[in-house]
């Protein structure tokens, strides 16, 4: 059963975390979460395809190429990108000072940061923060975790999901922080997934990267790429199943429950967009390909015509049916239907007779659906965003206000 | 010498405008243009991309086939968009009235729309204000019908140039309108020019199309691109120059001059852009090729990142150099170089040192140039775009304020 809020990274087995206060957020907020695994895990990742990959994702690249790892380091309020030689002597360090505490190798730790572009890690703040966190490592930990991840997040996104595998509980959980600067074609922000599966390494990898195709991916907040993103999971064997080391039932069993973890924790993501008021899912069908389904629906998800109409309640499909136009792939009016809802908006070339006070009803509620039937094929695409508010204007260019 | 906000269409030899009231705009301004030619003009156009294509759009392609056209008429306040047979039957019907007024064939007449999509013309209205446009034409109506295609622009966008060809004295003119939904890959926005220079169809569509690709297709506003958009030019010949016929030096200097007309029109689009507060020039540079280098340009000037950032003053190069990172073509840090106005914010790979009161100068400035130099090779592009501010989102999110 999927759960929000809940246990989140310490909810599998052998799994304890914790979330410490350190002074690098100007807030003063809770920002150096560690998680910790007490035997180790393999581990798998998916990382940003920005070119100016940050150093703690060259340094956990690194990680989830050694194949296992025990812990992972997080710190928010300083993204430790495009900061040179300095920056990866930090992220190492950060790796070193937490492996020496939890008496294992560097290389056993990921790295991770999230916050302002092109400031220094205040080492000073680290090297106690990530020391008092390890101290209070618990198997309660979870929140307090997610918590020092945030930054404009308006809370910490957190599930987890109990499965069966060979007779065995297998356990899932995860925390994500995820606001801004949200994209596709990549692994969307922090999302650290812990599980107890036995697994091996190779098959973890396979099913995180497919998984992540159809999550993460597939939201849009503002079109933006962060330097930063990753999502991490780590398996420690501890659920006692027997191991996953070929695409059987129980791989499928697993991937199925990961893919309710990255979903659901990438739909969160999008609900709590910056400034968001609205929670838009945008389905399209009857498209040639899913490639071809995918780009129509974020092209309508990024358009800032659809998302301001949608913040101002405007059933304004004439900026859906232009967006979904310029995608730049196959698309005939005559035969392309759109829906708000349950209320078709627009049939097959023109405009649909709907019933005005049936779609206002549509337009007011919070989650909102968006359907495209592109009538050329079996293929479909569902992506997941959110509107344009003054408080997203507000919140980015706050230097003005 | 190129001239702004001056007498525009009727600039050009033998050319007459107008500009009505016919009611079609709710605010009850002008809303209906009619341009003419008392000679026969050679006509070239180009077109909107999108696959949602306007009536006007599909009357009008067939007109440029045609090669010649005796007049343009236009509307605001109703695009015409996903109309059906019967937005085909109504554009038909704007060109039949036209051409009835003036005494020349429905062919011969430019049709274009703009406004609200999936409503059909009024043609009611249309019809007395076609015919009051037609009475009005005259050697100064270039305002008036300047103001009749605008929307939500502040104002209406015209210029003109006077060059010399073959020792003949030779004008060029136009007017434009554009301020949301803007978008590269395309003839962006309603843009009308005339000319009397004598030059033959298939070199005045081969300048024009050139001419674009470094205008009109180098300016985004939001993204979004228009179901109506087009750059309509007319070329009377009463200039008397030897007419242009190859590819010879006054072919040259007459592209030359189109190309002022449309970057300064562009521009003057871009500096007008919905809710804009600042005008962005994105210069890249030392890049292997000009679509590497327009693709880098446009990944900063549509990132909401960046646009809010200038809103708001901030210097975050954090979020341009970003920007830059997930453009999706060839970009190594080490070898980029980043200047706002000519301050380097970021230089090889890390923040550069520099001047706070001069760079906090640079950024509250209206007009701001961002240069990206990529260090891969000789090639470069400039775009234009704007900020994005609390006006924008609510100017399309209307129905909610």
């Amino acid at each position: 059963m999927f759960r929000e809020n809940n246990a989140g990274v310490t909810f599998a087995k052998g799994f304890t975390a914790a979330g410490v206060k350190a002074g690098i957020k100007k807030s003063g907020k809770a920002d150096i979460a560690v998680i910790y695994t007490e035997k180790a895990a393999v581990v798998a990742g998916t990382f940003t395809q920005n070119a100016v990959a940050a150093a703690p994702v060259h340094v956990s690249k690194a990680v989830v190429k050694s194949g296992t790892a025990f812990a992972i380091v997080a710190n928010a309020g300083c993204a430790n990108a495009c900061t040179g030689q300095q920056g990866m002597d930090d992220a190492n360090q950060m790796a070193a000072i937490t492996a020496q505490e939890l008496g294992v190798k560097p290389d056993d730790v990921i790295v991770a940061s999230t916050g302002v572009i092109g400031v220094n890690l205040p080492m000073d703040k680290m090297e106690p923060g990530i020391k008092a966190a390890v101290k209070e490592l618990n198997a309660n930990g979870s929140v307090a975790a997610g918590n020092a991840i945030i930054t404009t997040d308006t809370k910490s996104k957190a599930c987890s999901l109990e499965i069966e595998i060979s007779g065995k509980k297998v356990r899932l959980g995860a925390i994500a922080k995820g606001s801004g600067m949200i994209q596709p074609n990549m692994a969307t922000m922090l999302c650290f997934i812990t599980t107890d599966v036995a697994i091996n390494q190779k098959l973890l990898q396979k099913a995180l990267s497919e998984v992540v195709e159809t999550s993460f991916n597939m939201i849009s907040v503002d079109g933006d790429m962060s330097t930063n993103d990753m999502v991490v999971v780590m398996a420690n064997g501890m659920a006692a199943n027997v191991a996953i080391t070929t695409e059987n039932d129980d791989y499928k069993i697993f991937c199925d429950a990961l893919d309710k973890i990255c979903t659901g924790i990438s739909q969160e993501i999008a609900k709590d967009g910056e400034g968001a008021t609205k929670f838009l899912t945008i389905k399209v069908t009857g498209s040639p390909s899913f490639a071809d389904a995918k780009t129509v629906a974020m092209s309508v998800a990024k358009s800032p015509l659809v998302k301001t109409a949608f913040f101002g309640q405007d059933a304004n499909w004439g900026r859906v049916i232009c967006a979904v136009g310029y995608a730049g792939v196959q698309m005939i009016p005559e035969q392309t239907v759109v829906k708000f809802g349950d209320i078709t908006v627009f049939d097959k070339g023109m405009g649909a007779a709907f019933d005005q006070t049936a779609l206002r009803d549509v337009m007011e509620a919070h989650d909102i659906t968006i359907s495209i039937d592109m009538g050329l094929g079996d293929e479909e695409a569902t992506v997941w965003s959110c509107d344009l508010s003054y408080e997203y204007v507000k919140i980015n260019g706050e230097y003005h206000t």
